[in-house]
């Protein structure tokens, strides 16, 4: 099951502009990537949904002109927290105190341990990090798109520092990683739409130390 | 379908030593890693299946002394390319060139655009961007063990220059990012085996720009 959405999926070259995907699988999208697992599950990423028309075409100028990105009725925009900070892991102690019965002794003291371990560590490196998360969430969004039967483009050919700048994510503290064009593929003028799936060798991909 | 799978799962903290993972589960989980999207088709990662005891319990010295890296079945170690090199870039070359109908004008332009990006680049920076795909497959190794109902715990908390050292990655151009052990639960002594998911609401996950 899994499998065979993983093979239907492929990065679309050319979205059809005249198909919108709807609003509920869109949030379905979502939804797993909200489901992600992620470092001591800080999710330390947001991820911005942008469907305004002209935000999308500048969004495409800072992509190289990427037409999936104005052809495609969604973008999701995964960005980084660009650092952890003792407020960000605060607010997910409350989330979990809330969901889990309160605080405890225990939540207080490994959440105390996890502001030891990152906030001694530079910016860089805790940006670093939270973007490795953001890419488990990202790799889950493109396989929901994918049982959606919604077109994806992970993409990352772009200029992080223009697309934060149009969507003034470093006064949030945030920084963008990837792209996600949502929409459906043009059933010509794709090449890659027919094209077989290439993929390394299980046995040269994977070592066994049996 | 696959949110209930996302929701299934969870970073088991005790599996059960006296159950094993059967080869083709496994197998499955790999073939949907190799599945996993990576830029510009590249892969730059290997796994190491571990289900060696001696290697297992070194491998769990050096994450800290996890328990399920023993009492799990199987490890999986993913492990990044150090770097970009011409000779990687021209091994995915060929793969592509076998599959996809031999070699092209426009093939080799395609791939001498990505050494042209990636070869002046640091091996820092290189490393890091491998490391980004790996976690893709990662998350995906992930969703599909939830999938073959087997338990997986998402590993970040060791130290990788001891297990690289332990599985000679180095000497092989590989540095290892994360840990997946593989197994079933314990019935009881896992403290978060009952415990309610938490994730950051939807709404403070998501901003929209419509």
């Amino acid at each position: 099951m899994l499998h065979e959405k993983l093979n239907w999926r492929y990065a679309t070259k050319k979205m059809d502009p005249s198909k919108a995907v709807s609003q509920d699988k869109v949030d379905r999208i979502l939804e797993a990537a909200q489901l992600a697992p992620t470092s001591s599950g800080l999710q330390p990423f947001e991820i911005i949904l942008v469907t305004n028309p002209e935000v999308k075409a500048k969004l495409r100028e800072a992509a190289y002109g990427q037409a999936q990105i104005t052809d495609g009725s969604h973008v999701l925009v995964f960005a980084a927290w660009d650092n952890y900070t003792e407020a960000r892991i605060d607010s997910v102690m409350n989330d979990v105190a809330n969901v889990r019965g309160g605080v405890s002794d225990a939540l207080t003291s490994y959440y105390a341990g996890l502001k030891a371990t990152y906030l001694p560590r530079s910016e860089e490196e805790n940006y670093q990090h939270a973007a490795r998360q953001a890419y488990i969430a990202f790799g889950i969004a493109v396989t929901a798109a994918a049982f959606e039967q919604v077109d994806s483009t992970p993409m990352e050919g772009f200029e992080p520092a223009k697309v934060d700048e149009i969507l003034g994510l470093r006064a949030r503290g945030l920084r963008s990683v990837t792209l996600l064009p949502l929409g459906y593929r043009a059933a010509e003028g794709d090449w890659l739409a027919g094209a077989k799936k290439v993929r390394r060798p299980i046995e040269d991909l994977v070592s066994k130390v049996a």
